[in-house]
């Protein structure tokens, strides 16, 4: 499967509209789980590859609407990594002490160090999306905060930090299916937040600030639109290109500067 | 298979002497992956109930000689947890920084917040152990230590922190034949650090040093001594360990503040 469709093009005007959310790839569902189980074991080999060569980062950023399936894809993928290597921040609304900083603050904290994989469960994309739903930030006061994220992803990708953003693409039927399901297993209950009834209200603003954020997507720090209403094309799609990235990354396990064989263990 | 017996008892002068490295449970290898094959799923079922919950925390301090089997633990039992609520801490040597403060500040930093599971790999009980191998500091200020460290673990213990410790035993002659591993194969040359043969050859040093430390286990935070030879039997007492005491701690799901049939998705 080429992972090319998926990928926003740099400089372009983008839109969500311009693609699907209930892609199959043009396969069945059993067979998407035997290509994502298959592959799993193989992005943990290349994890370690990066862990041990301790010279370069990944950092994936994961957005979404609500229930869009961004803890799934945490637990679903990138549960198959070594925990020693992965470290997943969830950004929440911000501390008071995190509103006392530019928004890149808290951000730039975790980003992940040399070896590491860091997952972004949200992300200082919430910082454009929000106000410009809510309408608290006028054009271009956005179209700065975009630029100041650009120059941020830049330095990363200067210093050895790979980043690759991932939108999670649903319809609003699915949405609406992941929210009712919420309400109707008691063990979901505590991921129902009413708040999330409103943020759907405002579907097509919410559309509108996702197209405006794929602006930022260039060669170094691309944005791919994975199609996300069915939870296992997702997995498999999500797998493929973190695979496909730390294979372009091509970490490798260091020599050791001596020679073992003359060591001797007493 | 009672875990009581690697309990160290609070308030006794313990000894690793105690304990053997090399235990098996009574069981062949393939019963025993049998069993924590089983009881994994079990583990993660409980972690999600701490996460949904958000009221308690639970921290897992891995301590061990090197090649004592800490990596292994982290990716085979707790990589079987959702990444979402897990944070793997790995100290190393403290940078000028965390020089500049006392020695429980950057581990204070790493604590887990509600709801997570923080995993410290290595840990403020290195600021014990390497003073007292290579003669730093005086019995005194090493008594010093370890009471600010009972009060730390009281302190987290009263703020929902429950604090489970674990040491790795492991015998000289595996801990040879991993050394030896990690010259022999290439993929795992990373691993080797010449600094540990020097650790090993103060083999009787960090007995006493661990010793020592096996002095903090109290009813609130206390040590075990895991048998650590046999990898799968490791990862079998850690698993039913840690499992035992989140059902202990027995987080439930929350409930809903509202009645959720009154919800109308629109």
């Amino acid at each position: 499967m080429t992972l090319e469709p998926y990928r926003v093009p740099p400089g372009v005007a983008a839109r969500l509209a311009d693609w699907t959310t209930d892609e199959n790839g043009g396969l069945s569902k059993e067979a998407g789980q035997d290509q994502t189980a298959a592959l799993l074991p193989v992005l943990a080999e290349w994890q370690e590859r990066l862990y041990a060569e301790s010279k370069q980062a990944l950092l994936i950023v994961l957005q979404a609407r609500d229930a869009g399936g961004k803890d799934g894809t945490v637990k679903h993928v990138f549960g198959a990594l070594n925990p020693n290597g992965v470290r997943v921040t969830s950004f929440k609304v911000p501390t008071p002490e995190e509103q006392a900083h530019d928004f890149l603050w808290r951000v730039h904290a975790q980003v992940p160090r040399r070896g590491m994989v860091g997952i972004f469960n949200r992300s200082h994309y919430e910082d454009v999306l929000v106000p410009m739903v809510e309408g608290d930030l006028d054009p271009g006061a956005i179209a700065r905060r975009l630029d100041h994220i650009r120059a941020f992803e830049n330095l990363l990708g200067d210093h050895g930090v790979r980043v690759l953003k991932l939108y999670l693409h649903v319809s609003p039927e699915e949405q609406k299916a992941r929210l009712q399901a919420r309400l109707d297993d008691p063990s979901k209950h505590w991921k129902f937040n009413p708040a999330d009834l409103q943020a759907r209200a405002a579907w097509d603003s919410y559309t509108r600030a996702f197209d405006t954020i794929l602006s930022t997507s260039t060669e170094a720090a691309p944005w791919y639109v994975i199609p996300a209403d069915r939870k296992w094309f997702r997995n498999l799609l999500v797998t493929q290109l973190v695979l496909a990235t730390l294979q372009e990354m091509n970490p490798s396990f260091p020599a050791l500067p001596f020679d073992p064989n003359g060591v001797t263990i007493e």
